[in-house]
């Protein structure tokens, strides 16, 4: 269950969540980006029960720990991280925009705990919430629609440090790409198979053919694909051929 | 209600989906990231309807738009992009992590339309609508619980794109590409000619089209290399018909 090493220190936080689909929607956000530690701080008790009942949930959901209190939820933590929708409600507090912000929390895990705390549904962290935290976070979403589903922000925080920067270089494809004189081929069976149906002008046939060579470049087949299209054209000829 | 212009080419398509919740955050999510042209292919009807008349469901909710087909609903984009947790088993497309492949769809969003797909629940995309894609998008979870809620995962993606603002405007891409009305259009042109001169299989017709329209998707055609390819098309069915 737990992912990579550093992820096990850290602690999801819902404070005071309401609804029992959004509590296994955090659950279930957590154990696809490989977090374990759901902690919940005075759930409204039938959202809990329903939520840890539901058909499917999983060991996230079974480990929850309920808590009395946000001060004993965090007491292990040596960072606590409060997740906000608001630009400028909570001056006191630094805020950090959640890449940057996952960066830090990423640091801090290499060597202890870290709190990630997220409010009620509908109405967020409040000011005696917020005392507990070390600075917030903040998702960018559109001043004009600023507050996020709460499943979609657990989501979305654990993803981001999930993330890992350094990986952004995508899995090499490895698909072996048609030599050209297999293309050589293919262009010279549809250059025939268009000479032969009147679609290339005798006359400008050479300027055609140079057109032809880069239509067949362009479609930088795999070498796959490429016996695919000569076996098509070949059928294609044989059949006009036989007019 | 529009973000940054290029944010109002992206459709987010949502294939078959079943439950109202689901749709009402996937439009939840666009209306907090700026994004605001949701298409629906074949919803459970109750479920659509539901979603709409939720209180407190958004523009984007209410102008979003229902298709009876996949086809028609990707039918002015440039790009189609599908997303899936799975890692291995659509080997037939490329594949790219979230953080790269939402760097191209930025490109692409520069020039033109994009569509990112979004399967059921309960199936994800079926081979069928993974034909319609040029690639494939993966969100980076766990192997051991790669399946994301639909909400969450819509969440991701439209975060990803709009993760970067200090990232200079997007470069658009050399070659206006072909909308997928025009490749379809092609592939449906092409299996006429092939069914004509005996290439396809009618035992196997079926499956055999889903192939042609990936090998076309393959091509990756600009809008007018595509036209080069009606045309020539054409001319050999033509010439075929003479037979």
């Amino acid at each position: 269950m737990p992912g990579p090493y550093p992820f096990d220190r850290l602690r999801v936080v819902l404070v005071a969540p309401r609804n029992p689909l959004n509590i296994g929607a955090a659950a279930r956000a957590m154990s696809n980006f490989g977090f374990s530690h759901l902690r919940v701080v005075n759930p409204y008790e039938v959202a809990f029960r329903e939520a840890r009942s539901a058909v499917g949930a999983g060991a996230v959901l079974r480990a929850a720990v309920q808590y009395q209190s946000l001060a004993e939820a965090v007491a292990d933590c040596s960072l606590v991280v409060g997740t906000t929708a608001a630009g400028g409600r909570e001056l006191r507090h630094k805020l950090w925009r959640l890449p940057y912000a996952a960066r830090l929390i990423r640091r801090r895990l290499a060597s202890s705990p870290v709190a990630l705390l997220f409010g009620s549904e509908k109405f967020g962290l409040s000011n005696d919430d917020l005392s507990h935290c070390h600075w917030l976070l903040r998702i960018p979403t559109r001043p004009e629609h600023e507050s996020m589903n709460l499943g979609q922000a657990v989501a979305l925080c654990l993803y981001e440090l999930a993330r890992d920067p350094d990986e952004a270089a995508p899995r090499a494809e490895g698909k072996l790409r048609a030599p050209s004189g297999e293309l050589e081929r293919l262009t010279g069976l549809l250059a025939d198979l268009l000479r032969e149906s009147g679609y290339i002008n005798p006359v400008t046939a050479a300027s055609t053919l140079d057109k032809l060579r880069r239509l067949v470049r362009r479609m930088d087949l795999s070498a796959r694909d490429a016996e695919i299209w000569l076996g098509i054209l070949r059928q294609l000829r044989w059949k006009q051929g036989r007019v």
